[in-house]
């Protein structure tokens, strides 16, 4: 299934299925979940949750939605997204976006990323913010800026990156 | 109790007690919570919750914390503060402010503001971070500035404001 890209790197960004994440999905997303949190580079949640504890962290509700990355039964990478806030700031979308370490750099983030803006953008969002984008995670902040997203502005040392100590956050958002 | 300012006006601020809120202030702060809301002007919390609802969007728990300003038997305001983000961003705290409308302009705001600051020094946070200051909420944004936050930077049209349309929402960042 995965393809050549012009760097000779594999690829599997056109048999990528992006669909809503079942029930019985969570099970294959929260081993990398729980990786990824726990290497610490990229996401502040609370570290050491259980199955059953990360799951609300991760599976959204209506009017949110969590999707999964598939290349047949192989499932990738997955993302949540729904209003940023409620009330008078839910016009506005967000989304957090998770790729297997074991598949990344091959174009899945990317096509987790256009799957939320086309959704935000069906759904009628105004916009799309993201609140804390680590800093020196530069593969995400250009893959962002690339969708069309801008850095708003950096909030100084708002991170604990396990090498790099206190790093920032940014703000990002784009317009829809 | 209260004193009279330089302008004339009214003021609580040398009687104003800061304490943290016991269950039984809540039902007392839900009617300028509630009222604020409905106004639709400072916060992005759902509307028409009930007395019940209401109550985990402004009650903290450990580490956080919520507070009530008073003068004798009357409840002015509440603050309510904790940790921003999880994890990796625990060390950055953050605050929510509401003044009972009877009570507004006479110096309460500025006395949990001056409150939350030393909480979270004390508490030993890095820095403070306002997610979403709503920017023709102008009477806030100055007191924070005044208090040493800087605006970071503005997403647009964030917040649906009832007369004014969509305005932007300041994240506003102080460093302990």
């Amino acid at each position: 299934m995965p393809e050549v890209d012009w760097r000779g790197r594999r690829v599997y960004v056109s048999a990528v299925l992006i669909r809503t994440a079942e029930v019985q999905d969570w099970p294959r997303i929260y081993p990398f979940f729980t990786a990824i949190v726990a290497a610490g580079e990229t996401y502040a949640y609370p570290e050491g949750l259980s199955l059953e504890e990360a799951r609300s962290w991760w599976m959204e509700q209506p009017p949110g939605r969590t999707v999964v990355a598939v290349v047949g039964d192989a499932l990738l990478g997955s993302a949540k997204m729904g209003p940023n806030r409620p009330g008078r700031g839910a016009h506005v979308a967000t989304g957090s976006f998770m790729v297997d370490p074991a598949h990344q750099g091959r174009g899945v983030g990317r096509k987790l990323g256009e799957y939320l803006v086309g959704w935000a953008r069906e759904a009628g969002y105004h916009g799309i913010q993201f609140n804390a984008v680590v800093e020196t995670n530069t593969a995400a902040v250009r893959l962002w800026q690339s969708l069309g997203f801008r850095i708003i502005g950096t909030v100084p040392e708002a991170f604990n990156h396990p090498r790099r100590g206190l790093v920032g956050l940014h703000v990002m958002f784009q317009r829809l």
